[in-house]
Formats: structure tokens, sequence, C-alpha cells
């Protein structure tokens, strides 16, 4: 699919959503041909899990995947896309430190597109994965 | 297995988390024989998808899902439990309103333990549900 | 949704593909209007996941699961509907007996449905538990 | 980890299982650095969905998943170790062909891994994908 939104365009899409506002997050590169978005979430106080682990709630990562995930499809599609529904692994605690998730799109059909995510630490470490599902009727 | 934490007990662990006391969730019953919780996020600005709207964010909801799961468990260990891997479905738009997730323990071994999440509205619609696995090991 | 087919025509429809048939699934009752079917896998040598063991291979288990969703919309649709995807986790070994599953409809809408599906052995005791999203639109 | 059995060692794995045996799975291939194997399913027709399709059952392939995930583990710890849950997505109907496995080790923990599991027709298509938690405990 053509590209309808360029990195300036979505990065507005995210700022203007209270809740994707709040979280801080960050378009840092997109490909549209390869159909994969990489969004930076910065550490903010709120998101620690509990008082000096300097670990971020897991609960704060999977809201990252799932609207990386929707961004690798609104680059396409122009708008958020619904979450049907998704699924988050968690590989390792994540440190008091920036993230990055690269979503990919797998599959973009008419009605129904998968896309994969996966969450780095600051160190590069991979410390949760994701996989969405997405409605691209209502798009 | 028996009751370790009571509901002032869980309530103290809740706000003791810098995420969770953001999302301002509060504990509105347990049963710790049934291995049932529920739990009650009340609206704020930042939930909010889109300015306008009043709909809560999906990263929101599954945040509260992957909470309530684990509180299911906390009842019983006594302290939280990672989370491993969890799902999560949209049914409906979450509308401007509390939202309550009802936490009901599936299964509870030594080492995983499965909970079934569901999220419902102000006006009891079912608007999510979510299945996670906890791991017992490092309770 | 209307009952558009009864147990008998269920059970037709079963029997007509050729991978259910051969894995024997039955129709024990259905309930159209809580949308819950009850699905029979009788234990067969091909399950079996390692000789000697008598324990059914968690392959089998999870297509029992995938066709007793499909089938809670069946029985409402009157015709098979596409799997998006969907979740199975294991609790606990099946013997060698057959299994039950018990698959409930937690939502239909127009183009999504959303289905629960218990999995028991003989004994009663819950064995595993899948959750599915299938499409509606070319049901 | 250190490769622990070999392809014809893995291939005999397969064959002990009865399940495993009847679905006719092969191992093309193997690396046990990166954590890949390869493992195809030919097309028989008890996989069939429904009469004259020449259409895979989406339980034959979950199944396929299931085990093929478990084996890039069993690569590794020279047994077959327990699958906790998995997804799978579809993506495209399966025709008339053999399918293709690949599985990679996202993550192998003391006592969690998790695999992804492409699926992938004869004709190279992407055609379901997949994603697995096992216990490494009781390997």
């Amino acid at each position: 699919m053509a590209e309808v939104l360029n990195q300036a365009g979505i990065q507005e899409l995210l700022d203007n959503s209270p809740f994707i506002s709040f979280m801080g997050l960050q378009v840092l590169s997109l490909d549209p041909e390869q159909g994969v978005i990489v969004i930076k979430m910065p550490m903010r106080p709120e998101f620690e899990r509990r008082g000096g682990t300097g670990q971020i709630h897991g609960g704060a990562i999977a809201a990252l995947i799932d609207i990386a995930g929707d961004y690798a499809l609104v680059m396409r599609v122009g708008a958020g896309v619904p979450t049907i529904n998704f699924r988050t692994d968690y590989l390792r605690p994540a440190s008091d430190q920036h993230l990055t998730a690269t979503a990919t799109v797998r599959q973009a059909g008419r009605s129904i597109a998968v896309v994969d995510v996966d969450v780095h630490d600051g160190n590069g470490k991979l410390i949760a994965v994701g996989r969405g599902t997405y409605s691209m009727n209502a798009g």
C-alpha cells in the first residue's frame, strides 16, 4: 500500500490522543514499503511498577505494543484502526530506561491485519514481544 | 489456597505501585475461595483515546486486565507475581465512565496460573475480555 | 440470533468435513439462546502424544478447541465461519479418555465473534481452555 | 545452548509419537545456533477441511505450530517440553499442498521459552503464524 502519512503526520496523530500524549510516544523511523514503524517510549515516574525498582510496569509495555501495532497500519491507512485483540509476552524486566517498539506488518488484508511488535530496552535487549490483530474495515 | 491478604492489604499493595496508583485502581470486592477479585478503574483525562470521544484507550484497558489478573493471584500468594503473557480482546468501545475488571483464577498450579478477566463498563456491558498466564515460581 | 441449524444438522456438517470426521467429533448438546455447544472427542490411537502414555497430544486438543468455537457460531450462522486467531492454554495432561469441549459465545458482532472453550476430560477435570476470534463476514 | 540432538535424532523423536507420526511430520533442517527448525507437513486426505476444497483444516495447522515450536526447543533440551499456551493466526487458506513450519526461539530462559512459528505453503506464501510459550522446567 502507498504511504499516506509521513513521520510528522503520524507524530501529530499520536500527539492528538490524550492517552498516547501522556505516554510520551515518539516516532523514531518508519518504512512504509516494509510496513515497519519504530516508536520510542521514554521512562516516566508513573510507569514504575514498584517504587524504587526502576522497572517499567508491564501494563505500560502492553499499551505501547497495542499502539505501535496500530501505527504500523496508520502509516498506510491514514487513521487509527481498531485493535481486535493482541497478545503480550514478557521476556525480561524492563529497566529504568526508554523502550523502543518495532512494529512490523505481517499481513494486511481487506478486513484484517496482523502486526508483530518487538520491544527493546535502551541497551538493545529484547524485553517483550507482541502480536496484534486489527480491523481494517473501520480504519 | 488460604487467603493471605485481605481487601485493605491488597489495596495497600496496589497503592504502593506508582503505575497502579496513577491508574487509580480500587479493590471493590474479593472472594479468595472462588479466586475472584473485582477492581475498579475510574475514568481520568489521560485515558481518553482521542480528544472529545470520551472513550478509554485500549492500552489502559489492557493494563487493567494485566493488573486485575495479577491481583487475583496476589490475593492468594501475598505478593505480585510476574505475568508471562496475556491476551486482550476488545468487544465494544469503552465510554467515558469507570470500568470494572472481574478476574477469576481458572487454575493455579505450582509453577503456572491462568486467570480470566472480564471488563465491564459503568452500564454493566462487557467491553473487553482478557486471559493471562502468570508465574507462581517467583511470587 | 435465531437458531438456524439443529443438532442433527450440525452433526451432518461436522461429518461432511474429512478432518472433523477423522477426529470423530460428536455434538452432545446445544443451547442457541445462550450460545453454547458441547462437543465430544473420543480417544483414538492416533491422538496419543507418546506411545504408552495414554495422553492425548495437545495438537489434537487445539484442533478440538478451534472446531468447537467455530460450531458455537455455526449453530447461529448456518455455515462454518473462518477462524481469525485463537489461543490455547493447557492446564493438565489429558488422559486416555474422551474429551468434552464446551464452547460459549462471548460476543457475536456483525464482523467479529469471540468464543470461549473449556475442555474437560472424562472425569470432569478442566484440562485446557481456549479463546478464539472468528470472522462473521464470510460465514 | 549446545545442540543435544541432531536431525536424525529429532526425526526419531517425532516418529515415536503416534500423533506426530500420523501427521507425517519431517524435519527439513535445523540450526541450533539460531534456534531455528524447519518441519514439513505433507498433505493427507484426513487434513481436508471440507471435501473437494483441497484446503487444509486450521486445526491441523494449529497442531503443526504447536509441534514445530516444541521441537525448536527439543533440539536444545533433548526431549519434548510441555506447551503452556500458544496463539495461532490464520492469514490465508492453505491449499492442497504440503506446508512448511519454521520455528524460531525468541527466548529460552530457565523456566520459560517463547517460540515464533511461520507456516508457508508449497508456493512459499505465508499462510499462518504462531507464537507459543513452553515450560523448560519439565523438559
